[in-house]
């Protein structure tokens, strides 16, 4: 068995365990040392830590502080790492706490946060699905269930001070651009709600001042929301800091691509069961910049799909140039409309486009002005049908159910 | 052995064959009808009509006239098809031209046309792929194979007078926003190169003066270039004139997720074996705006990646806001850079991105301000094993062979 | 476009084409040589000669004369192969012939050959496959429709005559154990139908004499009847004579494993394309005995299955100890028996596992005195939902339509 | 978190805990009621009850007295299950018990039970695969990891008195044909080590005197030892006793097709997560007779195969009637020939094959005299490339590690 590296307590708060952080910095301290080549457990927060509850009301998808997420497990320091490695971490497992088996998925109100259909679903709903070993459904989406493809959200390396002078300065030219923007362009550092860790005094202060946020995937990984990285995956980290400083948490039980529904995926809390390497000046080596890595050879196989197109028009036919967003909004958009034809409320269908492993394909990127992008729906999470027949659609879903929502006070 | 509906003649000028066209509209006369259930075959030319040949120079690249293309055979009426309905293509097979098993790739000059990494590659250069049964290589990429997923990268139904003009007004403003650009935002009608297949006199005059340019995806579908329509694969168009219209060509013998070489994919003459059938009243039935389909049961399964990632951060420091486009490019760019650590050079790593069945996800589009993409590189069609190791990458390709280049003249 | 090596006339009997031989005999003379590296076309006869048609009767599955099968075409001899070495075939396509798109399948009368389930099929039946593209469907199997998993049933190198020498006592000697068995428990060298190629005179005489027949696989692989040989695989031949003597034929549009009708997958006409190579040396280097391959990255991926177990209790309540072929037996029965209940006669049933590409697993080999083994049925080649549900079967199927049969005579 | 129906402690002896039997028999008393819809844990022992232990010799399973195994945990009794229902199981996740992250594989001495390759494995071999997250590799057998596919190896119901009756005669009767043979044809009911459960006194009695061994598959299930019957998967069970009376044990992490090995794959303690509903009357409705499932969406996908084959003419040259048994025992034992030119020592090859998921084909079993079989090796699970090159082999395996063996007492 194991070593349980960190371990949380999901009836704490969050900011009371010294190996949780919300922020990257390079000062953040170390919770732990582990040498090459070691296996280890680590438990996670989900990103909220704790505060959206297995109930049904949004209220909480509604009022939650943005300011606090996303609720980290490190950073963990690897002996011999230096600027420059890479740091290899193999995902040997990746699983839900034995005493929270479910997850939610939401949509945050345009107000706080949004997410991608912000403008179609512009207030605050959340679903509950129920963790039933490898396989997960919803008591708020009925027709549906799908085995995992359980990953971390949110993976990488601290930062070192170059780096995150770089984003800060990115991010905050880059509100400055429309800083009344609703919701805003980016999320600059905001001292009230940081988590720095051990960090205390002076330290604490700076890492409060200047730790960049967690919300965008960034040079280093971070949340960059992939499905893909699944348990039995196996990353390559850019290493800026002696040690590393490998931080984790954001675990999702499944997700489509895009997390489209932004709050989120199937968020849950956890446990990650990792095993780290290092490869010497592996940067250089490889002329690597982002995170690359190697997907699991045991993700859920649905391979037959109903696929839907979308180009860069908008849906009030505004032309964008080759704007990829835009074309999977529009490929998004057609699935939903098409599965209210089979009984489910737009929010249903958008939940399942969220938390299901469906596919977005960045399809043509180059016949001027429209980008094409394609959204695969697997056919095989559906209780019943859902190719379209000379017969028409039936019904399936039989309504009375919902997504709860909670209107913006 | 079914009816060949539609030939071509390679060694022919496409606009000779009246059953060829090269604009969008309403007007242009069906060449055949056929009965719903039946299913025939159509020849195609390569989607500049043979101007691209088969040898180690760039310069047809460089000096085409992008007016011309994309060389459609079509359009077919479908017997009962209506407005409204929805025309079922079963891509039954799709395959080569025997006397033409050769396709090429290549990367505009950015005077005329570019392409997505236009930037980073400004003149023309090509490369040729010789077609070996299911499987191809080319004399200037070395080192790599794979089996083609074989697929139009065009073909859907002819529009309505009402949704031309809406093609029509929006690209026209949209190019208005800024007409000198090089490459330009869009292209206008164009009357000089318009084929207008059995059209003639006045009717040929209009398709000439308000004939859409084939370049983009549309609501129809059009040229899509979803490497996914491949043999076997299942399509449902909606219809917009009576018999539907339906045209296809620009054939891919294997492409990338994005087409990212604009050039293109692997590009050929050849033919489609299809079976055509309707939904009546299918596009309200199942609120369909854009085709949706089911894909082929026999797509080559390379299922072992290497995944890169990018985030909408450009490569030169500039942040944009959840821009699909640019995580993508840096995806692309961050794999070109790695493969260039065993040898090959950067255009040749480009031609096998535009090439080889690599995907391209959507992976995260709501943590602002990154979104973040991935390109998956199939590993098995290299000959040699592209994963990081701690040993370091080995140079396997040796250099002395590259892409035709031709500079701007 | 490769050269065509071996032609055949469909019109005319196989006996009148030199390049086809129905023996293994090292003194068939090479119909051509090649060089290594080289790749080019190779037709060939369905394994009959044309001898089953494309109508509605199972006369000529019941009158056929078994001593005249298969026809090869071949041998090929491959410049420098010496025995001892390993022939590469790449097969890089496998097609029918254009004016032959059909199939069939059929039951011999256990007088003429039986089959695999011969006791309860006892007469000759017979069901014909139209292919259009990549799919398949028969007039006398309604319900289902499948991509083709093309490869040649019967492929390999001609035996030395030492080799030629163990085959025919190990055979003659094995037939001696039970002569009047019907159906025979082997088939021994028959002069009356043989056809020796390009040999004439005493040559042809010997070959006629002493020629093995082509029924069984061996160990230079032959008629292995293996389904994963299919188009886009790569195979390691023994070879025993120099040049090797690569013969070929016996093509199926697709099989289920264990190819249980016998007659026999979908069998049809139609042509390879193969390219060869050598490894010299290659049977020692790697103890090579029998034929190894990789298979190809195109096979049709259904992955949905239905899986039926059978234990080494045949189904007449006998025990027999880990055997294999009883045990697969009693899966396909029971197969058999759960599709009667959508609606199919047995036969049909029978048919559909002859012919889809249905798995056979051996599943558990050690449990004494049971062996189980596993049949795979694809569940996406019906066009209904054959899971069990609680409501229980619908009779899909209406009947009305059966595999016709012909009692013997 | 679901309940935990069954425990097992592993430092107690099984014959302590009245929720395991070692028997088939109809008198086992349920040891919990559960209702259709529910879902909840069993756990269970290793096969072996923990006879065999982590280390380094082989005693164990030369000594091992196999009357004892398996240990079973259940009988489940499902409220409203009757003969003639299909009992239905999910099986929502398997997993090794977390203070036992390890399994064994062996070869039996021949003189105490042997395997599939007894006659050239005669003396007891033992190898422990240590479990890391979703992944095993074993300090005895270098150079190969892999991905488990977890699966129960046995799983079923009770038998009613008739079946028992038919089982026993029917192997009893088998025995006699050559009752002094080693390793004996089948095992007969074999009091002295009995476990009977919760059963006591006369009953109990009963169970020792009549009760079915569990080592073969039977109608009912049972010990089919198939991979696939991994978490994710549906099964359907013929019921025959009131209750149904559902045991399961002998967990493997993972097997190769036909656990060649016999002791056995990897095995495990560990426990299950299984939901269990009822199709009324389903035997009949369905036509069942043997238990039929649907396999798991989130399986190993290791789709890079290297295949050999293998006739039904044994190794020293007999032939042998289209027996699948012995075209497997060819094709495995060409397999281990193969690997041995890597450096791998005949044993190390022989676990690879027992342990990793190798497939084994029922390829051809018609073409007489000859069966052919397939031996389907997954080239992804070694560190190194296994296959065939101009080159020849390199042995990476260097030696110096083997699997521990212990010479017959």
């Amino acid at each position: 068995m194991p070593d349980t590296l960190i371990k949380v307590d999901l009836t704490e708060s969050p900011y009371k365990n010294e190996m949780i952080h919300n922020r990257w910095h390079p000062d953040i301290p170390m919770v732990a040392w582990v040498k090459p080549g070691s296996d280890f457990i680590v438990e996670t927060y989900d990103w909220t830590g704790g505060f959206i509850k297995n109930n049904d009301s949004a209220d909480d998808v509604r009022d939650i502080d943005l300011s606090i997420v996303h609720f980290l497990s490190g950073p963990i320091g690897v002996e011999g790492a230096e600027p420059g490695d890479l740091l290899v971490v193999d995902l040997l497992d990746v699983g839900a706490k034995p005493e929270s088996l479910w997850g939610f998925n939401g949509f945050f109100s345009k107000k706080n946060g949004g997410g991608f259909l912000t403008d179609h679903f512009p207030l605050a709903q959340k679903s509950i699905w129920d963790i039933s070993g490898v396989y997960t459904h919803s008591r708020h989406v009925p027709g549906v269930q799908f085995a995992g493809l359980i990953h971390p959200g949110l993976i990488g390396c601290l930062p070192d001070p170059k780096l995150l002078e770089t984003w800060n300065k990115r991010e905050v030219d880059f509100i400055a651009t429309d800083p009344a923007r609703v919701p805003p362009l980016a999320n600059p550092p905001f001292a009230a709600t940081t988590h720095a860790g051990k960090a205390t005094g002076a330290v604490k202060d700076k890492i409060a001042a200047e730790g960049a946020r967690t919300v965008p995937p960034r040079e280093h990984g971070g949340n960059c929301d992939i499905k893909d990285l699944s348990r039995g995956s196996k990353i390559f980290f850019p290493v800026y800091v002696n040690g590393g400083g490998l931080s984790m948490g954001d675990l999702h039980f499944s997700q489509g691509d895009g997390e489209i529904t932004f709050c989120g995926a199937i968020e849950m809390a956890g446990w990650l069961h990792i095993k780290v390497d290092i490869i010497k000046d592996g940067m250089s080596k490889y002329g690597i910049k982002n995170p690359i890595f190697k997907p699991s050879p045991i993700t859920p196989s649905y391979n037959d799909y109903l696929i839907f197109e979308g180009i860069s028009v908008d849906e009030w036919g505004k032309q964008y140039y080759l704007d990829v967003h835009i074309a999977y909004r529009q490929a998004c958009l057609n699935a939903i409309e098409y599965l209210t034809k089979f009984g489910y409320t737009k929010a249903q269908a958008y939940a399942i486009l969220g938390t299901a492993p469906v596919q977005g394909h960045i399809s043509g990127v180059v016949d001027i002005p429209n980008a094409c992008a394609t959204l695969w729906l697997p056919t095989d999470i559906f209780d019943f049908d859902v190719m379209p027949s000379a017969a028409g659609p039936i019904k399936h879903i039989k309504g009375g159910v919902d997504i709860p929502m909670s209107p913006d006070k």
